[in-house]
């Protein structure tokens, strides 16, 4: 063996204790209140993704879709591979700019925050996605302190994931898990439109 | 109707006009390089969420994972549904500090790099996910130039999803979409462990 790859090997028993020792500090075992927000892209396909990664350990999930509205998209038909493990709600009626009719959208809401509730008192679901919550709070369409309420009351095993732009101050004080999605460069800036099998 | 009503829909009329202009404005279709970076969570699991949505547009997928071992994870069970439409390969050795063996990590770096341009010339794959090549970037294991090269030549019906910390900026100028998921907030730091259907 050469000096440098004894160097290596000794540096990264080094470094292998210390994140042992990391990894042995994190005991607690709970379910997460996870929220994805900022500008970039990411935020309902990471939420996509952990769905998927429940479903590989034999979970049963949940969706529920706060603004997007009834179009076809290619995650609602993936997930249906998995049959009756993933209980899907589409429950928006579109943008604002498309329904046009505020209470038409608050009252979309508000369905979709009592599917929402009925499903976190399933035990039979382990993962729930809300997705867009965020631009319902923002819009103010649901009252903030009733919805961060029922999330901090979640079941200690549930694991909750709010997606959306714009998350409220309140909700990521409640939550055990934020990460901001940042764009560093988007394609519709050069022309390139939204594309079935990426966007939707 | 009310008058509060009237001006919400006057004001969502107009917002409308200039969405459906912007939208109308993007006209290109193409195979994207899409860069998921930044310290935060969400950069593999969004690209499982493509994987996803893709797979429920009829497409044939690929994964490739250049630094994560032969550890069991759900991703891998789920996408075991899809039968042939899913090739995965998972062929790094674990983090340097589990192998601390430099030579063997790059050996593995080079073999996932071969799969990789082998998966690339395959024309039925239409996602590849290159899972943590940023990683094998940044320590450099694999030549930065050969691999941006490689991956600007792709086929121009073919999308790429490179993940990992510390993109290299050579790749995020040749991408067509990068985000930067940034951490907020992180359960670990709260003594949380990595959970099974939530990290792996």
């Amino acid at each position: 063996m050469t000096d440098e790859a004894d160097r290596h090997r000794e540096k990264m028993e080094k470094r292998k204790a210390v994140q042992d020792a990391e990894v042995a500090a994190k005991t607690i075992e709970k379910g997460l209140l996870i929220v994805h927000t900022g500008p970039g892209k990411g935020k309902t396909t990471a939420a996509l993704g952990l769905m998927v990664r429940a479903l590989g350990r034999g979970w049963t999930v949940g969706m529920v879709q706060f603004i997007k509205g009834g179009w076809d998209t290619g995650e609602r038909h993936a997930f249906a591979a998995f049959g009756d493990r993933v209980t899907w709600h589409t429950l928006g009626e579109g943008f604002t700019w498309e329904t046009q009719d505020k209470a038409r959208d608050i009252a979309a809401c508000r369905h979709a925050w009592d599917v929402a509730t009925g499903l976190m008192a399933n035990p039979a679901i382990r993962l729930l996605v809300l997705d867009e919550l965020n631009i319902a709070l923002r819009y103010e369409y649901l009252d903030l302190a009733e919805v961060v309420a029922a999330l901090q009351a979640r079941r200690p095993d549930l694991h909750v994931v709010v997606t959306g732009r714009n998350a409220k101050a309140p909700l990521i004080e409640a939550a055990d898990l934020v990460t901001e999605m940042g764009s560093v460069k988007h394609h519709f800036a050069a022309g390139v439109k939204a594309q079935e099998g990426i966007e939707f």
